[in-house]
């Protein structure tokens, strides 16, 4: 790394607290007077939201390897244009996503496999250095919590064939999540999202205290 | 290959002649009653529209490894779409530029090395199958003649830094295609494009002849 700054990704599924945790990080940096950016892709950059406006936009007509080539463009822009710039500065840069969900999402959930893997290798290297977060927190619950959670307000609701297949979807994304915790142990942190929001917060602060204010040599398990 | 098709390819600079060639190529075939299309990326292929708008958009906001990515995912979706379906119904696809551009364009013109080759890889890859062209017609022409040619109009004009910018591009554009003519030489077919129209096409038709009307067993040099 050519840098000074941090890089924390949140990963986890729709459903995990992603959002309302990165509100609380930014809280918790703020009081810390922590040097910090928040983003997510495509986060504001021209070419990666004209590239994310071509997926959503076309959505099912299009292969599951193209969309991978395309969110790994719009990924490279964003860590061109936005990332990096804040990490040469020696800010912490909070990201809600990067490479692991796409590991997670279309090497697992949709079984690309390694293509995943190689093409965002290629994404995330600038002059010859891959950009891999410091910190991925992964914010792991079952899917049954994370659907019950997104479809709270429609509880009563019948199950049908749709949130069946979902389901499965979405367990693969898990166990995908969970080898990539075990391959990439050094940069991931698991949390227990199945607690209640104070409960994860204090876990994540516990890891987060440890990557910024106690030195450059920590483990994450 | 799963298919009964001919999959070939144009290949060479702009100014080489390739429209005009392929013009000829397609009165040749049609007095053949030969069953073919004749197609170029994104070849009307919705997804693969919208791609290439992206990169004619904001072309100099974005990196050249970005620009390689949103190629290949145009490419990949051309070749599903529109490529593979004709291939597989026996016709002969004869195609305006393909892999051989991105490599001698962006793997040696921007000097972007085997990222690209690896990301086209994956794009051309169809359910384990890499789909290569059956032949690539190479119009090879110097970086001067081509130039020429294109500017044949403004011939009177100064040449400025720009111009010996482009020159030196695209000298670096024909060391990448004539290394990739021995690289991939039983693919390859180097056509002399200084030539004039009708001894390129007796070239061109030449190989085309052994490879529709002799048999499976060739080879082009």
């Amino acid at each position: 790394m050519k840098h000074s700054g941090k890089f924390i990704v949140l990963e986890g599924p729709d459903g995990s607290g992603k959002t309302t945790q990165i509100g609380r990080i930014e809280a918790y940096l703020r009081e810390q007077g922590a040097d910090f950016i928040s983003t997510r892709e495509p986060g504001g950059v021209l070419v990666a939201e004209k590239i994310r406006s071509v997926i959503l936009d076309v959505d099912h007509a299009m292969s599951g390897l193209t969309e991978c080539l395309l969110y790994a463009a719009a990924r490279r822009e964003h860590l061109l244009q936005k990332v990096i710039p804040a990490l040469e500065q020696g800010k912490i840069v909070i990201c809600d996503r990067y490479v692991m969900s796409s590991l997670s999402y279309q090497g697992y959930g949709r079984e690309l496999g390694e293509a995943v893997l190689d093409i965002n290798k290629r994404a995330i290297n600038v002059d010859g250095t891959e950009y891999w977060p410091d910190l991925n927190i992964y914010l792991d619950v079952t899917p049954e919590v994370g659907l019950q959670r997104i479809h709270a307000k429609d509880a009563g609701r019948e199950i049908n064939r749709l949130d069946l297949e979902k389901e499965d979807f979405h367990r693969k994304v898990r166990e995908g999540y969970l080898r990539l915790s075990r391959e990439y142990q050094e940069s991931f942190a698991t949390i227990d999202a199945s607690q209640n929001e104070a409960e994860v917060f204090a876990d994540i602060k516990r890891v987060l205290e440890r990557l910024l204010f106690e030195g450059p040599q920590q483990e994450f398990s």
